[in-house]
């Protein structure tokens, strides 16, 4: 079986980590490649979806380990696809089907690149969980139980694409996440809004909080909240000019006149790479239908996340805020900490960074685009902060791959060349 | 048929405006009595359910005029009806029906001391609506173009209930309404929340906006909204000491510790007789369901009245809160005006005041309570401002009444009072 065979059997399993179907099958599948590869390979049990941990033994001592997933996104809406979303098709050297991009296609490019070894210089690790779709909510546990054995040098994160413009990628990190529900009462029930000259209204106790929150500049107002945040380096305050945005694009596709303070393309690019933020993400009270309806609601709640950028530790923002609403007098809002993320970023001084850069280069025409980090949140930190492995994302998508979209695919060129990245960077390693 | 056989008859009909039930019975057979009781009475046809007219001509060229309404509450739940809502039936001195006490035994016990007068000496007429339960959107339209046919020079509106020491009541004003939804709109999709360090969240602009109508001792800061109220004549201000309120009781049925600024028993009949308010009704943006999900909404929404006092205009208040948006910068915000209602106020001093309370205390023992409003909202407005009709709210209920709840009744004791108490107002008039 050819590696692209092995592939679309893959991807032929229904693997969608938020209904748990496929689950077991697809783990058994890599579970079975890794083995045919060579590697002693393990199914391993957590309180959700199991991981499969790989290892096979290199020369050196050195260690280069993969992170993948094998869940996928769900693929509705199931019209809007040009090929069934289970049944990998060929059209226009373009490989079809859920999960090509986001992440199967990029573990079996490695699988590749590690079996056209015949003997390895380095260890290689794989580790492949079954809920990244879902938020990883059992990796934490997972990570700090078995610490030994994801002991390694580098860690290649999931995926990565090329750009619009068809520049090859590398990120550095992630942003942390503190997401907050905040929930207030009233009466014991919604009343007639003829009692709000004496009864106390729980929105606008929810309302005066979020807006203590943040200021007009777009300042956060938790006290010390800015305090851990590690300045950006010289060499990532450079890449701010080297990143191609097209600002008018992107709020053209959004539909909207202007950034947040009107900034510039540079300034938001900034803020993507190094700037926090303070989100409302819902919030709901009393009566919401059609027309008016006079009610003093009883209860209100509102969902915040907070976005962090290292060195911010999400714990530590979420007991600002319980020090911010103590010191504001909200002192009748409940608080609920919601599956906090640390964020992650390996350093540019890394050698690990500058190997698997050289590695790119030797293999792509086109200058590799650094970003030290990517806008949204994830599990990165578990090997940067709790295990200490440099970490780089790359991967063989592109701007067409819709991941998380109908129509996911891969160019089959990107494929071929991701092998190649990954043989060079463990020749290099 | 006596007038109890009467009352009966029209409470088996069950004109639920709401679901547009039984109106045209309801109205033909209000039509029907006021015509067997020597009026001359028309239907008359409306954009919604028709309004019933009646006219009687007395010996003097003075007029008492009643308002009424012959539509009623849904009487859901149906299970915790002692009896079957539209079968009314006495048990223990009390009868039992959806729409007794609002309003439809009024309106009998009106006819029947109407009735009671070979000779009427004023001139009577009766103005029966059928859409008072869903805050009487055609009376407006009605009101404007029968101006003459309602001309009196005394209004008796619609009902009004001992309270729960046996004392009579009597209310003259009620607030007045602006009821506003602001719309808010984002970027033209839900976004993941990365993108909150560009892009504007509108929940964040629905947010600030609530949070500049009102600050923390309760003051509403439109500019000039407090402007147009006329303060409480020195009659009223003495009546807040009179009037009986248990707030103890109140705070323990709604399950508060306090009230807002934990104000004073006679603060808080000040505020219900006296202070207008600004209320959050609803408000909902984004993601609300159980657990995180980290959006940056594309829309929001609140819902918010304004309780007003006389001489506040809803529509004027509407303007200034468009003129706070502008001078506070959100430019941005839609708004909605919905179905404004004016406050109504009969002063102390109108005799027609004096006359309905010399009627009360010639028939009831104890000492008639005097309210210059109710804190609810209704259309007294377009008798009390539009045709200046001096206007006083009695009726034949208790405390134990239950208008729109299960198990509606009021006792026939207090019926027969209440028409005696008409009859001597007719006398006296």
């Amino acid at each position: 079986m050819t590696n692209i065979e092995a592939l679309k059997e893959l991807l032929r399993i229904p693997s969608v980590s938020t209904i748990h179907q496929g689950i077991e099958e697809c783990a058994e599948k890599v579970d079975q490649f890794l083995e045919e590869a060579g590697f002693s390979s393990q199914i391993i049990e957590t309180e959700g979806h199991p991981v499969v941990f790989g290892e096979k033994k290199g020369k050196s001592d050195k260690t280069l380990m993969f992170y993948d997933h094998y869940d996928v996104q769900p693929p509705e809406p199931l019209e809007e696809w040009g090929s069934p979303p289970f049944e990998p098709e060929i059209r226009d050297n373009r490989l079809y089907a859920r999960g090509v991009a986001d992440n199967k296609g990029n573990f079996m490019a490695r699988l590749a690149a590690v079996e056209s070894f015949d003997e390895l210089p380095v260890t290689i690790k794989f580790v492949v969980e079954g809920e990244e779709e879902i938020g990883s909510p059992h990796l934490e546990a997972f990570v700090n139980q078995n610490k030994d054995l994801l002991a390694a040098d580098g860690l290649i994160w999931e995926a990565g694409y090329k750009d619009a413009a068809g520049r090859p990628t590398m990120l550095l990190g992630a942003k942390g996440l503190c997401y907050v529900e905040l929930r207030a009462t009233g009466a014991n029930r919604d009343l007639h809004s003829a009692s709000a000259v004496l009864v106390e209204n729980p929105a606008w106790a929810i309302v005066q909080v979020l807006a203590s929150l943040k200021d007009a500049d777009e300042t956060i107002l938790l006290e010390g909240f800015y305090d851990d945040i590690k300045p950006p380096e010289k060499e990532e305050l450079e890449l701010v000019d080297q990143i191609p945005y097209d600002g008018k694009l992107v709020k053209e596709m959004l539909g909207i006149d202007k950034f947040l303070l009107d900034m510039s393309d540079k300034e938001a690019v900034s803020k993507i790479l190094y700037g926090p933020s303070c989100n409302i993400c819902g919030i709901l009270s009393g009566y919401t239908g059609k027309g008016s309806k006079t009610v003093l609601p009883a209860h209100a709640v509102a969902k915040v996340d907070f976005r962090l950028v290292p060195d911010q530790n999400p714990a530590k923002i979420y007991e600002l805020l319980q020090a911010h609403l103590k010191k504001h007098g909200f002192t009748d809002i409940e608080t609920e900490l919601m599956g906090p993320l640390w964020p992650a970023r390996t350093s540019f001084k890394e050698r690990f960074v500058t190997v698997v850069k050289e590695s790119m280069d030797a293999v792509y025409d086109k200058e590799t685009i650094v970003y030290p980090t990517m806008s949204g949140s994830g599990p990165m930190w578990l090997f940067t902060a709790v295990l200490g492995i440099p970490t780089v994302s790359i991967g063989t998508g592109d701007a067409e791959s819709r991941a998380h979209s109908p129509n996911e695919s891969i160019n089959l060129t990107d494929y071929s060349e991701g092998i190649q990245v990954i043989k060079e960077l463990i020749t290099r390693f």
